[in-house]
């Protein structure tokens, strides 16, 4: 892991963005006293996210906790794969012409990312665990939810996850989804027009978490409403001890 | 309305019994200064449900609302109506052999129940608003949902809501949930044996309400989380000023 930049932002949070084997990524911790991390999970594209990125970033700050977050694959300044390409430009038709996204456009989009996304994250998580600045247990809050379930599952360091809803849910993650055991606030937005509603439910179902919470607004895919990431914050203050 | 007993709470909570046409009821009060008011909806039987009652009015109490509570229609101490009973003991069957609860079942049960505690909860509301005590907005909390949902509707004077989908709804009360605006918060036990999952949502889904929130929880019927009594606190908050 190797700073490319630093600088502190007015509330006084340290914002340093890091590559990680070729892998962009920003941190953000509020001090220097070991802080509990979140990992902060999006749709992919660091740059056109980052004004969402930092604000979740800084009110996570302010209640004591790191943030970091890095780049997909095949998103913002890293390589695409002709596949990926490929099964996007089929989702977006099909999203286009009004017709229900099939189960095999939704398997090529993610099964691939999140197979290559997990160990990526893994690796982001052992480098910033050796950090001094960081320290005590780990959330992850964001998208894409595929991504997610499968951290929840593979890595024992995660001890609480808030997970968007946000984006399609390949069908053999239903069954991954019932291996997921730490405490889950599901967010999901209700009238998400690139998103389906019944799988949503059904993942929120399939999960074998003792303690899940589904948090269910109106709006489209970006409208969750504000209130929200203050609810996120006290889930983590209950479960990041 | 005329006040039968008068106790003072060890948080120093005035709690008062009264009466109100021959109804039972309870009222919380925080303090002698017009506070806002929370009705506190139940599923009958204001003896039996008095624990969590009065849990719910003292927290309800230390953000400086008051709270009250009135006998529904056929429990407690107040006269039984044989149809009613009847469709109570057709509901008890059908549970007891695992069926799935017939429409019709649910329209006899809940439809007359509605019928009849609506005004009545409305004439408590203006007894109520006539005290030095309680001044500004009202707000409903609880179940059944389906009285909820019929005084969201008819009384003007109740600006937000928390709902707990824990309760048979009858298919009637979807259309009339669309003539719903005011802010809502949807509690939903994902477990709840005696309860239609499907149709708590899709009720949630007809709320015409701009801003409406479902909070679902692992569990059954009596085990919504400490939390949520937080998360209703923080939602009147935003909404009752």
């Amino acid at each position: 892991m190797r700073f490319t930049s630093e600088r502190r932002l007015d509330d006084g949070v340290l914002e340093r963005e890091f590559t990680l084997g070729g892998i962009p990524g920003i941190l953000w911790t509020p001090g220097s006293a070991p802080a509990p991390l979140i990992l902060l999970g999006h749709p992919g594209g660091l740059h056109k996210m980052y004004p969402r990125l930092v604000a979740r970033a800084r009110h996570s700050a302010a209640q004591g906790y790191a943030a970091a977050t890095i780049e997909l694959p095949g998103s913002g300044e890293r390589p695409r794969s002709a596949a990926a390409e490929e099964a996007r430009a089929d989702l977006r038709r099909a999203l286009a012409a009004g017709e229900r996204v099939g189960d095999e456009i939704v398997d090529r989009l993610v099964l691939p990312l999140v197979g290559q996304a997990v160990p990526e994250w893994r690796a982001a998580l052992d480098a910033l665990l050796a950090l001094p600045e960081i320290g005590g247990p780990v959330g992850y809050a964001g998208g894409v939810i595929a991504i997610g379930v499968r951290l929840a599952v593979a890595e024992p360091r995660i001890s609480a996850a808030v997970l968007f809803a946000g984006s399609f849910v390949p069908g053999a993650m239903i069954e991954e989804a019932r291996q997921v055991t730490i405490p889950l606030l599901v967010l999901l937005q209700w009238d998400d027009e690139g998103n389906d509603r019944q799988r949503a439910l059904d993942l929120f179902d399939a999960f074998g978490s003792p303690e899940k919470t589904l948090h269910a607004n109106l709006g489209g895919h970006t409208g969750v409403p504000q209130f929200e990431g203050d609810d996120g914050n006290r889930f983590f203050a209950r479960h990041l001890k």
